[in-house]
């Protein structure tokens, strides 16, 4: 049995739900076909469980430590990462100009999913070294890209992304860290960063750090905030590490999960000169990243979904084989014990695990997906249309998951009672390393004041507006299909409550400014997620009756599973979305109004 | 600032909340006065803050580890329990003619919810040896009272309950350990207990664990169990542990959390004679073991309270010290900072962790002051009333709390951010320990079946029916109170929705049996769960408006902090009970009929 993910499940979304072959068609991917994004699934499925899995719960026991002035890490890590980078999956949706397998990000998603879902930890240095590309790709000048690129598409370089420090991690507005103009058109870097994940080891040759930093003199606040380019050794002229750049690590952060993953305090310029490369023009730093937000948001929704996924499917093999009790008809205590999966509620526990995670994982893919359209899309306001969607998707398919793929790693526990709460289970791990997801690339709060505070009303609710005429399309296509009557019912009526409660919020918001809107931020945030959940659950279901060869005996089991699981969310997570409207629409001040010397 | 518990808040629900001084009325506590109750709690407290507190990380992270056949604990954990034994912890309930302190057994509750506070692990070893003091007080013979309750109660022996083995967690009807009948009037033990917490230490002179097993030739079932007093070293005539009793240590457990808590895997008879000491009659051991259930699930209750309560209090600190952002009002990015609990949607992390915490907090008391009442009894129809309450108040207070509280923890963490999810804060360690709470003592599904299966149904409805007028109690008397008429209406029309869905469940159950019925028990236990608290919120409510010096200034923001929790309970919290109502209400089969091989 699967316990990592569902390669079938996969298949369905990437083309089945999404037509993930027409990408195929556009000049970027021309060197792929199908046979070439299965072998990378393929690769990255067998990486995982060969050189991943194996030392999963290793590397937790065992997490890396500072000694000698130095990051230790376990060999197991080493190997594994030396795996990836070999295996090209650094570069896996790089241009090949660079070295990369251009492959659509929307499928490297797919082919690292595995590697992530086989130890969360371990994936992190290469999912930063991504961003890194990512941000280069876009941004960087084409002298800094031929330096960079190509080792860190390789690996020999990794990569980090330095933003958060010790009094600002929410609040980017109040980094301190500080870059000097320098004669030679460097920059001198000072000050500290962080929980700077994969900020020092010995796995790659050098460390990339991205750093955002300010500019002595320039605007306060975010506005004043530029990009560097920050190795940890510098470049000699052929482009190999040289002297030191002096980045100091001040220590190690220990958690309570993610503990492969080393998160590291780090000093720039303490003890001597750190040469920072600018990108792009000053005090645009905030912008580029912002540019990059949607995908590395998206990338942590996916972090949180393969977790709920993994854990959702190692205890719904633990319920196939455990056998304990009897059904509730059955009063003879010598008959034979049943397994747990025939008891209803173990069923509603795996039912609620299924419907989170593999509508976390179709959002998530979809949102990758529309990040592969935009970068071809053949109009400018094509892209732009893509782009808007992504932005108010983003915060929903970041938070989502990591709210609601941790509740499932909590069932699945659940699922093992006493065994599963133990060590000797890898599920534990997950629910500890899931744990994180709702804090990183911004917290469940900042998603929120993200969502309504930004997105659901920039450029006149034009992103709103878009996501609603999706919706209407949806429940345009479901129509056809009668068994999914009462469903779109509930959706739409779902759909008309949330319209309600944005245009109060919205009038709310020019009338009387932020305050109260925004103190309904979090409620707002998941009641959307809920709907949007619920739309990509239809999606699904629609792709299911749509498909002429659903009744095969081959295929049945798995589609009668998708209609189930979207069944299960409909009765029990869908009318949710009503009662938390009602609340919404009340402009609820019973939080902003408590007095904090009452609490 | 207090991090443990607040002490006003215990003040108030033992003396204001409950009347818990009248319990002084009663003959068996005519030792005790206020001054008394007020000290123990004080000593606990004591206790817990300079023998608990300082050594529970080290603890976490040094968990007992199986050496040489024996079982080594960090040496601090054997000064607690040294402390807490001679502080006469053991025996804070128990009767005098043992040594015991005879408290009223809310207040002995109230003191050791401190020490669980401090290090709920620790706290485990005197968690058990009270339920195995009280379990032999009420079924143990004279005999055996003599041997054993002293040691016990002064703490030279510790205690364990011996139910699950590894084949049956849940399922008590399919144990296999073994009683034979000798001829010396002891039984002959054999077989293999699973997950036994305290199972094996060198903390006391001795270990009297209380084991269920069949003897031969019994009926089959649970109706076959019977309850064994089977101590680790035989005891010589003079009571001093002698010969050892050859039960075997077979491994540890090793857990995500609760890591102080030594968790064993015994072997009973495997290398020579063990002896067993039949409690009461044969076959009735599961009787007996229920009858001790309230008391234990309670207690569970309690647990998972106070990680929930201590993490708020962690997470409310850090809020009212941790500077970061500015109101949504201010534009200007040189601004001061503002501490984050000014904050809406921290505050509403804050009043989710309160409203959660401080209702549990009511409801364990609560449940505890009934026991107290049930024990002092004047009438047998009173104690049946007391008991008949408890017993469908235990599976709520069990679960609620366990599910809530840990809900608590995870809002605990996301205050504190990436500092929430170090291990240099406690709070990821109250996290993972309440993990264990909605799984042991009878999982959570176990606990649905209990309430719905049985419970709500027993003696005609009897106990539903005894709730109801609780209720309408309360409503009556919240009546008086204009404050209160809008959270009344909330609350009355909850209780009219379970009415009617209990009415609908009886039916099916009796129409058609459990089946269908059973498989909605784990959505009605938190249905009526939030009900219930609901009520306990109302009612401290109550207990605030009658109070006169409310408004005194040295008391206004603890009680308008009361008012506010339970504010938010109503807005946040009980609209749920409509919506899941009707689920219930269409007993639904989603679950129940999902084919496994489609999951």
């Amino acid at each position: 049995m699967e316990l990592l993910l569902k390669q079938r499940d996969l298949e369905f979304l990437l083309y089945e739900f999404l037509d993930t072959e027409s990408l195929l068609d556009n000049e970027r991917y021309r060197e792929h076909d199908r046979e070439t994004l299965d072998a990378v699934i393929e690769a990255g499925k067998k990486l995982a469980e060969d050189k991943f899995a194996p030392f999963a719960s290793l590397l937790d026991a065992n997490e890396p430590i500072f000694e000698g002035g130095e990051v230790k890490v376990i060999p197991e890590l080493e190997q594994a990462i030396k795996a990836y980078t070999e295996g090209g999956f650094t570069g896996i949706a790089a241009e090949s100009r660079y070295g990369g397998m251009q492959y659509p990000w929307v499928v490297a998603q797919a082919a690292c999913a595995y590697i992530a879902a086989a130890d969360v930890s371990a994936n992190a240095y290469g999912f930063l070294t991504h961003a890194a590309i990512n941000l280069m790709s876009k941004y960087a000048s084409e002298e800094q890209k031929k330096v960079y690129m190509k080792p860190l598409v390789e690996g020999r370089f990794l990569g980090t992304m330095c933003l958060s420090e010790p009094q600002a991690g929410s609040s980017l507005s109040d980094i301190k860290v500080r870059a000097s103009r320098s004669d030679e058109g460097h920059y001198l870097m000072s000050g500290t960063k962080m929980w700077i994940s994969a900020g020092e080891h010995q796995l790659s040759d050098n460390i990339i750090h991205l750093v955002l930093a300010k500019i002595p003199g320039g605007p306060p606040g975010v506005k004043g905030i530029s990009l560097f380019i920050v190795p940890k050794f510098r470049l000699e002229a052929d482009g190999t590490p040289g002297d030191k750049n002096n980045i100091q690590l001040a220590g190690l952060n220990h958690k309570m999960g993610f503990r492969g993953t080393v998160n590291t305090v780090l000093n720039f310029g303490e003890k001597g000169d750190c040469h920072g490369y600018l990108v792009g023009e000053e005090n645009k730093g905030l912008f580029y990243m912002f540019h990059m937000m949607n995908e590395a948001r998206v990338g942590i929704g996916m972090t949180a979904t393969v977790l709920g996924y993994t854990g959702y499917l190692h205890s719904l093999q633990y319920a196939k084989d455990r056998p304990q009790g009897r059904h509730p008809g059955d009063k003879d205590p010598s008959s034979q014990q049943v397994p747990i999966i025939e008891h209803a509620d173990i069923k509603r526990l795996l039912l609620a695990q299924k419907s989170s995670v593999e509508g976390s994982m179709a959002l998530v893919l979809y949102c990758a997906w529309l990040l592969d359209k935009e970068l071809i899309a053949e109009s400018e306001e094509e892209r732009v249309r893509i782009n808007t969607l992504l932005e108010i998707l983003t915060p929903i398919a970041k938070s989502w998951p990591s709210e609601f793929c941790l509740e499932a790693n909590k069932h699945a526990i659940q699922v093992l009672g006493g065994y599963g709460y133990t060590r000797d289970f890898p599920i534990e791990r997950f629910y500890r390393d899931n744990r994180l997801n709702p804090i990183h690339e911004g917290t469940h709060g900042i998603q929120g004041i993200d969502l309504l505070g930004r997105k659901v009303s920039m450029q006149d609710g034009r992103a709103f507006k878009l996501l609603l005429t999706e919706f209407s399309e949806t429940i345009e296509q479901a129509n056809e299909f009668n068994s999914l009557r009462s469903h779109v019912e509930v959706f739409n009526s779902a759909v008309r409550l949330i319209e309600g409660v944005t245009k109060k919020i919205n009038e709310e918001k020019k009338g009387k400014g932020d305050t109260v809107a925004l103190a309904n931020s979090g409620v707002y945030l998941d009641t959307l997620g809920h709907i949007v959940i619920g739309w990509i659950w239809i999606k699904q279901a629609i792709t299911v009756f749509a498909n002429p060869s659903r009744r095969d005996k081959s295929a049945a089991k798995f589609y009668d599973g998708k209609l189930r699981a979207c069944d299960y969310f409909y009765k029990y997570e869908m009318p949710k979305v009503e009662e938390r409207c009602k609340l919404l629409l009340e402009l609820d001040v019973t939080c902003l109004e408590a007095d904090p010397e009452s609490l």
